[in-house]
């Protein structure tokens, strides 16, 4: 019997897990649960209801997984400690400085519940997570490196948006090339902010305004853009629309290490990805991990886990026979 | 109190793993076992013993984990099911296709002694295994792409070295850049043996030696290099020594998959090690799985294992808190 799963939010994160639920014959896609008006939210798979979020809970013998698509800023920090008392649930939660805490609290529900609760899964928190862990400890001695881009920051394109006479915009993060190269050399530099990623910003301002003034305004905005070298193009809507409508990302991370009696030889440990669609990436994650979350409570574990906490086969329809011959 | 370690066998891979337990505090090196006569061999760690293999099976209370260094052909087949009736052992066993024969045979073996075996511990099998499994469960639709290099291949050395008029030799295995970014670019290529990577030869030959004849009967050996792009270099002794007596390697493995309702958007997944050296890199991965496999012990679990059954979290000197907080 197919793993059945709920999906907690529909929008680009939900849609990306019904996608990926596709893909995934050994998994089920049982309900939608929104907090609009259900019948105004219709969604791509054939036959599969779309609930209000009030009637998830009655929803427990029918939901083996419970995917938790909401926001780490308000949504996630209630959502996931909530629904693990009726739910093994998989999050995306990533807001990093609060992780602690949004762990001790589902767990403590999962615990109580008997559930099983994942939290912070995606690539960043997630897959660039576990490349930093497993490289730290092969490699005690060295220094970690994490570059973000070329992508589209959403906290970014928001903050271009709140400028006076800015009708759109979208911001790109790109790691700067000779900062990657040094990492890789093994130089292991000490890298600064602005020396680490650049920002490029596609802009559309409003007919007549003082473009000199948004430029300056962006390129000084504290914490976002005045730590690094930013560019603005002023572009037209139809260009915006036309050419910057997606959400790619990806990044890398690299370790830089030492081995050797005296330390003499040098080991470069890299991990990157390349996304055409930051959401339906992490949404692929997350799905990974609702197979585990499920074959865990099966066990009879209970209790908040992170990707550190899972083995790796868990996350694979194949049986460990079949990984051990294929991919081992 | 320090995790104790016991070293079978003490060529390139146990003085590697000697190394690395060097930068791993929580661990102790308590004795290499050697096959040789122990007073014949010395051992960069001041104080510690070196024991005839035969009197291991006496150290049984005072070693945690023992690591088995011998090679794939003959010793680990023996060797691995043999110690795990005594001890928690980690082995880099590297044959593919026999992997799950001897897994099996350490499965029974450490079953009944109640203790845990870890096998195929590496990169290849290893971290390289790990990284195709999490990027199939993450992309179920998608290529896989596994490239070695650039590094010496022991065995095609070895194969230079046995073509008569040569005296010594180093063989490199290159990947082919464009093949790299084919795959890189999402297009899912199929790649011939000889599209994927180049075989570099640097032979020493005898005096007189017919080089033309050499060099043809390198280029035409089957299954080493009759497959493949290969340039032979002839060059003198004192060049080999100071310019070829690293033993560097690495390699790549890419996944390429599509996400999305009609499978619109590509990813890339890339993992890739740049080594200076090989047998450093790979001890530097056993201690950490020797860390995991005492953990494992301690909990009471028992049988063989592979990088697939061990969270990521077992590895790390650091603790869960520490991780989360850190590292996610």
């Amino acid at each position: 019997m197919a793993i059945r799963i709920g999906i907690m939010g529909y929008g680009n994160l939900g849609r990306g897990i019904e996608c990926a639920l596709k893909q995934n014959k050994d998994m089920e896609l049982v309900a939608v649960f929104t907090r609009r008006n259900p019948e105004t939210v219709t969604i791509l798979t054939e036959g599969v209801p779309v609930y209000h979020v009030d009637d998830a809970v009655k929803m427990q013998d029918k939901i083996d997984v419970m995917i938790l698509c909401g926001g780490s800023a308000t949504d996630l920090p209630e959502q996931t400690k909530m629904y693990a008392k009726y739910f093994n649930v998989v999050d995306s939660f990533d807001t990093h400085a609060r992780i602690p805490e949004h762990f001790d609290a589902v767990d403590a529900a999962a615990k109580e519940s008997g559930k099983v609760g994942v939290i912070s899964v995606g690539w960043d928190p997630g897959m660039f997570s576990l490349n930093r862990l497993y490289a730290n400890a092969i490699l005690p001695n060295g220094s970690d490196y994490t570059f973000w881009g070329k992508g589209v920051s959403q906290g970014h394109s928001d903050a271009i948006r709140r400028v006076e006479g800015v009708l759109d915009g979208k911001q790109y993060t790109i790691p700067v090339e000779g900062a990657l190269e040094a990492v890789r050399s093994g130089k292991n530099p000490e890298l600064t902010t602005r020396q680490k990623h650049i920002r490029e910003c596609f802009v559309v301002a409003e007919d007549g305004a003082d473009t000199a003034r948004i430029e300056a305004e962006i390129k000084n905005m504290p914490n976002y853009f005045a730590d690094y070298d930013t560019t603005v193009h002023f572009i037209t809507m139809e260009e915006l629309k036309a050419n910057h409508s997606g959400i790619p990302h990806g990044g890398f991370v690299i370790r830089s290490g030492k081995t050797g009696w005296n330390e003499e030889n040098t080991h470069i440990i890299e991990y990157s990805l390349k996304l055409d669609s930051n959401p339906e990436f992490t949404s692929s994650v997350i799905v990974a991990y609702a197979r585990a979350a499920y074959r865990l409570s099966c066990e009879g574990q209970s209790g908040c886990k992170t990707v550190f906490d899972i083995a790796p086969a868990y996350l694979s329809a194949q049986s460990p026979e079949e990984l051990r011959k294929h991919l081992l």
